[in-house]
């Protein structure tokens, strides 16, 4: 059984100088050995319509990820105390896929940018979303990075070397726990 | 100062024949005296982005008619345990507006028809929006419709006299808390 | 109709040089005129238990404090990231008045002293639970004070500046919110 | 490496007819081949407060199990849309063992009984506990039973059928996913 981990990145914002898709590029940028980082574009997804007879381009491309991955990562934004739109359409988008296959016991590792409570709200209501499509969220660490207090550039890269680390720890435990999840063969 | 309550019905579901945006129809048209209705179309409003330079032309629309309005009713569907993308992008551009003025200090009441629950689960996640937004909800009466146990038709009209006399008394209730919540002039 | 809003200060915490206590000691040393403190002592309330024939003297005291109260300040400890069972507990006791007279339609602030985030996890659980029990929070200001960055003395006292005015802002926003719900006689 | 799993169940409630407490005996008496059952009194525990110096008899009683346990199945009634005190105060009590030995790591499944949402909104608090604990609660089944529609006896025994197959599954689930965390030796 091959232990290469394949972790799928899901920025819920669509703001080119994201600070939450800096996290995302904070993290590929120190994966642990052993794991494999694909970014998501979900830009281009089309809010989840149950009347619509074809399924949009952008989110065929998202379900071959997704069938790829192993793991996920979500950088979740929170806006007015709640999951940013575009990760929660995302997310329903995935969760109508036969047998719920795309998600379903998958590990996931949660973070996010923003204020100084650092998403924390918006991340327990991801959680709850968690529990219906059945992905295992870790436990810790938890990744909460205050976006207004100098951890980040311009361009929304991660500059704070505590937010960098927490997050390499972050993938790690993340690792360990997909690994511990899958089930032997 | 005049008493009339002006509400403004916002449905969360793209669906043509959503049961969620028949509840709105339901409760316009069992108005208590003194209560105006207005429904938001808010199908057409892209996902909030703050790098967008315009304002598109859906978003002008809606926030005129939540300038007239005194109240909303949201119909919350419930997707993966949480909040119906649409409806959250919609309160998300709304909370945009200089000062919050389109949303701060509104009376709110929500409605919803899902599962067994009745979108319960994404009822209290769109409260803990209302804090941020300074809205203050309705608490009771809560309405929880289950739309998978023959209340609905199949253009999503509301048939179940119970879920209709809830709604109604809902909106008695929401009139009652906005006339409430008026500041004396 | 009298302006006077009587506030009573509920702590969920019983250690003795609790900061949560702390908060509502500071509050009532600021009090806006037309405002009354009064301390709920809620440490020898028991367990509810539906079988318990009589009422303990201790639950007896603290419903009468209610009956006088026209509004709350809830110091909320934060334990695993929920609300602190004392608190919880104090809230179950009054929610079994008949008719819920002791809590229904009463306006309510929320504080609290904790971790980095400032008890607001277990404020969130908190306000789901004024949904039932018909409590009308404040949404502003929320107030999350970190007590471990320096903002208590070692009894429990607020001696941080910042703490003590965010917290004299609640309750003279909590007062306007109170006089905003009466209902007119 | 022993293919047994311990499993401690824990009911929130004190009532002596409590459907809570019925659920767990209706999952001990169907339990899985390789699981074995074994009920917690924690009627005793006293609320927990830093300032005490000794720790009871019955939380040292309740910790003996907990150590023994590799499981948990926790009865959770709703009391005002959130946990019961009880419950909560018991999960406190154990967070603050050293190195957090006595919960982390743990598989767990929650099940409740109370009225038409089944503590599902208690539950999902419950589930926010988990993280901080670093408990691991099972995603499905989910067991939400309604204690006022006719499945239980006047002594709080399950006799809904439904109900029962829907413990049994969720012991089988259990036993699944606590099989699934244990990491290898």
């Amino acid at each position: 059984m091959s232990k290469i981990i394949r972790v799928l990145g899901i920025s819920g914002s669509l703001r080119a100088k994201s600070c939450n898709t800096g996290l995302l590029r904070a993290a590929a940028s120190q994966l642990p050995e052993g794991m494999e980082f694909e970014f998501a574009d979900v830009s281009q997804i089309p809010f989840y319509n149950a009347d619509l007879q074809e399924k949009p381009v952008a989110v065929e491309t998202f379900f071959k990820q997704l069938e790829q991955a192993d793991a996920l990562l979500l950088a979740c934004p929170e806006y007015n105390y709640s999951i940013a739109p575009v990760l929660k359409n995302a997310i329903d988008w995935a969760s109508r896929y036969p047998d719920n296959k795309l998600l379903g016991g998958k590990a996931v590792a949660l973070c996010g940018a923003g204020g100084g409570m650092g998403t924390s709200r918006a991340q327990y209501h991801l959680r709850q979303v968690c529990v219906y499509v059945d992905l295992h969220p870790l436990n810790k660490p938890e990744v909460f990075a205050n976006a207004f207090a100098g951890g980040f550039d311009t361009d929304g890269n991660v500059t704070d070397d505590k937010i960098k680390s927490n997050l390499a720890a972050q993938l790690q435990a993340l690792q360990a726990w997909a690994l511990r999840l899958r089930v032997p063969s």
